[in-house]
């Protein structure tokens, strides 16, 4: 099922349902349909509050990039949290569940590469907080597409080993001074890199903090803060990836 | 003193002898001489080996981005390193002696403000290797520029305080497995810029070591070598950063 939300200008979003396992999940398909044909194809993964207007816009600014931009839902049509604690606890489920996470974003990526515009040669997946958690798992799955950037993404990961499945290109951009960003998930996160010689990188963006993206972080904390010169900068390293993999 | 050394196509190179104290230095000025007007002025600075060919190709390909740029000679203009021995005992010289270093780098930057096609108000400097440390040594100085760029360049500091003097921007962009890079070094260098609220920046390549811009870092050791999608990468990234810096 599918719900044209606005087709104004020439950017047009839509409201698609799909299935992971017995769950309804409910996504959102964002391109310029002045665009003609095949172009690559970019999933977005939200942060901890779930699918909002803040996936939405990236993926709007994506369409208007050229991409097919298709927002994934992690937690389920029902399930959008309207609290902190109703965000910690089903980011907290799925991030000691990374089978179901995995299965979750696969589902996701699935519906993208199914859209017939896209040219499934060139996908990528970005991720915002939690989302750039579940981008890194998502390569860690296994999944064939062509790169993943994590934006101020926790980069841990309970099965390291795992790093051994990735085929993709991994691009992390985080805050230099996001206290949400355990030293030694930083230094776990490099070894599994290294140790399984992934095509990576990380970008530290000097006096930016958790959530530096985020005009508006949906919480009060000192540690998660928009930062302005630091999205800016990690949209420009997003797009010279981008312009990299799909060359 | 200036020798025209070469005026094919529209690039212009000319070498430039300039005095530091009693010393005398001989730069390499590189411009496109199509272009018209002032344009914004970037000081290249060499690795351990001095002024060679390497850095001369990367100032072209500056003059060929629309840049005025300057080779530094930090050595003096009878100091050429022959072999390793010698690379070896100049740059430690410089770098323990960082008070003659940043007299050094700021009288190559006075050269090129003083340029009548650099608009002085937009000026930054790269450097590599040795040359990646020198540019933060003159941030360090409290130079006025705009900006620096440090591929591959040891990042310590012996007066970590200096850092207060920093007026500019600066970008690091380190190989992830370089082995010359000392996790001490690193993290002295990350509080510096942090207590001294700099505007700054790392990036790490991933699989890249030491050197990784250079097709022949001039000895052989696995801790130094090519990877040219390092090479690539950190040359978009440094363009990036000039496209916000000179805005």
């Amino acid at each position: 099922m599918t719900t044209v939300l606005s087709s104004r200008a020439a950017i047009h979003t839509e409201s698609v349902e799909y299935k992971q396992g017995d769950a309804t999940l409910e996504g959102v398909l964002v391109y310029d349909d002045a665009i003609q044909g095949k172009r690559p194809g970019i999933l977005v993964v939200h942060q901890w509050f779930g699918l909002t207007d803040y996936e939405k816009r990236r993926a709007t600014m994506l369409a208007q990039l050229g991409y097919v931009a298709f927002c994934a839902d992690i937690y389920g049509k029902d399930s959008r949290p309207k609290d902190v604690k109703e965000a910690g606890t089903l980011s907290g489920k799925y991030k000691s569940d990374r089978a179901l996470l995995r299965a979750r974003v696969n589902a996701a990526l699935d519906v993208l590469k199914k859209n017939e515009l896209v040219d499934t040669s060139r996908v990528a997946a970005i991720g915002y907080c939690f989302g750039g958690t579940t981008v890194i798992e998502l390569a860690r799955s296994g999944a064939d597409l062509n790169g993943v950037v994590s934006f101020h993404g926790g980069l841990d990961s309970p099965t390291p080993a795992d790093g051994k499945n990735i085929k993709c290109k991994v691009l992390a951009l985080a805050g230099a001074d996001d206290p949400f960003q355990k030293p030694d998930d930083l230094t776990a996160f490099e070894s599994e890199m290294r140790d399984n010689k992934v095509d990576w990188q990380i970008v530290f963006y000097g006096g930016a903090v958790h959530a530096f993206t985020q005009p508006d972080p949906g919480f009060s904390n000192p540690g998660a803060k928009y930062n302005e010169k630091a999205d800016k900068r990690s949209w420009q390293a997003m797009k010279d990836f981008f312009a990299e993999i799909f060359n």
